[in-house]
């Protein structure tokens, strides 16, 4: 992607005359804003202009002007993702969809819902809530993030153990092509075999081969009730363990979230490192479910309690969303960065893997915080140093690869739902060495001009 | 695709270096049997050879030849296909893929399965058992079709309702592209969002992108308890209506089966339409959902029997898999014929379908039974002509046209599961207009000479 072989000016007043002028800026203050998101990566060459499209025809009509004159166009939701995925890394124009935040159509006979990218995932499961209804994929994030960044990422989050990813929930997509060109993908249906499943290609892709402008998704019926146990161990690799033999004894948690001693200090739930599991269903089941996993748990030594209270578990759930702030200011005149912090491993794998972030950790002399999805295997690793000091981020970025290729030995993936974004983006090869290749012929049939949020997912 | 523009001779003698003697073979009994699947579809240009690959870097040496040579290559597995997908139209090699059958890895504390596609489906879930484990996804074919052509088609069956499709459970694939190329794709985690999700875009493009040479499958755990709720309506509609209600109130079926009067008859299960609703999980769990059943089903005026023994289980679900091959001979002199045997709706429209069944099969005299997986929306509409007869195939084709268009108006898909093949190849255009142009981008990116199964998928 070259840079700047257009006349920005002029491509400026071409848009102007395609979107409102209360929708349009070139503003310094405003470009800045939209230059970052939630991870440390900044862009050389900021955009020319921020747009905040109100309908799929805006965006149509913005990709064709840029598809003609080859301007790059960066896609940004609430830019909450920790990878610089929504960076305008070779300028050009940042697309800011928040502003399509239009639930269009709850179809709860059908248990699915149309609506636009902008919308907020919090936003949504309350809209849902008087149907039964919800859509459960459930990042940390949820108050912030919209449908469009998660779809843009394969979003998960807490409950994936059981519920499956955002894309399990794609039933189709509108998606505007990089040449401007508005396709429909998917159906109405639960499932289809009519035809390649474009839904899927889009889902995951990071905004590098078209811009989301509505969603069709699938929900679920929200469970009669839901039980919390806590089960603190004496070690964190006693804490992998206690989860691989809950899974095998066929329980399906809805959710199965680890912290380690720091983290669980951290929020003030305990000293030990800790299994928080969640178990819902029908009000037996979930009740049956919840003395098993006590059962297997005590059987390895842990102390557990079962939470009951709606009330008390709302509280531990929150306490459990703000870790990843709470522990940003853990260490005096630290700040947390993210980096390989969103390695995932195949189940068996993750007791290991917790050992190697432990020697990992004491091998560069970076303390790693660790908490995350282990039911699905998906680990969160914090680490913060003094961002002033350039020694400690040469050390952060070998303990990173580290902890890559050791996640990658193990059988294990870069990011569970992260996303590669910049961050990764060096290390999609590593992992895919046969088939990034592919990747790119794909990206090259649908984006011919690569216009579409150039610099990504090592592309 | 351009028939014979090659020496075949040649290249029949090319493929004999690549290939030990017992697994190529031109000879045209073998050619013949190689030319057919379970739909009625014939081809006017037989192949001139059929090759049962062993291995992954045999298929890439053929594909090498095929490419270079432009000739037509059609992949094979069981050949129970009902839409002319495994014909090899415009001649050409026939690749059989049933000789590459070894379950390579059954990785149980991973809870998943490396294999090669010419598995048998029974024979997979057999070898599972000992684990405690099973592959969800249910064709009726069972018995006889290969994971490669459930692949392909992105197959299902009976328990989709709960446990979704082939795809929910392709972790990773390793596919021979058209130029020869062996690339890996996926991961051995449950969830990953590093990179395109290209496993995805395989996983129904029934052979025309690539050859699936090993494929790795997510397990789950086998439920502790299986129960079956027969219940028998007045009227067919009524039957979808207490589906219906039954998912509303929370309840979620493993399976979840509509037959017909006739349908039921046929295999010796009563005579009125019935429901064969299977709950299955802990062993309370499941006891409890099969009472739920009972109660809202009893509410709609259903009589309802609840099937315990594991025996008797069997023993109806044999019988349900044989339906479509008892209604074969259902009428005198007329032969079953799949033509828009697999629509699929949005759940809330299936009552509406059913009605819709009824009023087409009046208006054009050929009587339609009907059964299938009700529980996601998939019904099978079985359909017995004079085959000697012209004038009947017309009427059919009329008949079945007025089908597909009816469920695409009720917002549902022209295929649930069997996929599109030949039979179907004019109604994708119809179902999806806007996006079909990109199907084609993507094929003729991935497959420049457009070797793999031409003619197929209206692409």
């Amino acid at each position: 992607m070259q840079e700047c072989r257009y006349d920005e000016d002029e491509i400026y007043r071409r848009l102007c005359k395609i979107i409102a002028p209360d929708r349009i800026s070139n503003n310094p203050a405003e470009l800045y804003c939209s230059s970052r998101d939630a991870s440390y990566i900044k862009t050389a060459h900021p955009p020319f202009s921020v747009i905040r499209p109100s309908s799929s025809s805006e965006v149509s009509e913005i990709l064709k002007v840029a598809h003609e004159m080859k301007v790059p166009v960066t896609p940004r939701g609430a830019a909450t993702g920790l990878t610089g995925g929504a960076v305008p890394l070779h300028g050009g124009i940042v697309l800011d969809m928040t502003g399509m935040d239009q639930v269009i159509e709850i179809d709860h006979e059908n248990m699915q819902v149309l609506l636009e990218p902008g919308v907020i995932h919090a936003g949504l499961n309350e809209a849902l809530f008087e149907y039964g209804l919800f859509f459960p994929p459930d990042p940390g994030s949820s108050e912030m993030c919209t449908i469009g960044g998660m779809i843009a990422n394969d979003a998960s989050g807490m409950r994936s153990v059981k519920y499956g990813t955002t894309s399990s929930y794609v039933l189709g997509l509108e998606v505007v092509l990089p040449t401007g060109e508005i396709v429909n993908t998917g159906s109405r249906c639960f499932k289809t075999s009519s035809g390649y499943d474009l839904k899927r290609l889009f889902v995951g892709s990071e905004g590098t081969l078209g811009i989301v402008t509505r969603a069709r998704l699938r929900l679920r019926a929200l469970p009669e009730s839901r039980y919390l146990v806590l089960a603190s161990f004496e070690t964190l690799d006693g804490a992998g363990s206690g989860v691989v033999e809950v899974l095998k004894s066929g329980i399906l948690p809805s959710a199965c979230e680890i912290l380690d001693e720091v983290a669980i200090a951290a929020i003030g739930l305990g000293e030990k490192p800790l299994i928080i599991f969640e178990l819902d269903g029908m009000e037996d089941e979930a009740e049956i479910a919840a003395l098993k996993v006590i059962e297997v748990c005590e059987g390895l030594g842990a102390e557990c309690r079962i939470v009951e209270s709606e009330s008390e578990q709302a509280e531990i759930w929150d306490k459990r969303r703000m870790i990843g702030v709470v522990i940003t200011r853990h260490k005096e005149g630290s700040v947390r960065v993210y980096e390989s912090e969103d390695v995932i491993l195949p189940i068996k794998n993750v007791v290991r893997m917790l050992r190697e972030i432990e020697r990992i950790s004491e091998k560069f002399g970076i303390e790693i915080i660790t908490y995350g999805h282990i039911g699905d295997g998906n680990l969160h690793t914090a680490m913060a140093i003094d961002v002033q000091d350039e020694s400690e981020w040469e050390r952060l970025f070998k303990m990173s690869e580290e902890i890559y290729t050791t996640a990658l030995k193990l059988g294990g993936s870069i990011t569970g739902e992260h996303g590669v974004g910049v961050i990764r983006a060096s290390y999609l090869k590593k992992e895919h060495p046969g088939s990034l290749e592919l990747m790119r012929t794909i990206k090259r049939a649908i984006d011919p001009t690569g216009i579409m949020n150039p610099g990504k997912m090592g592309l």
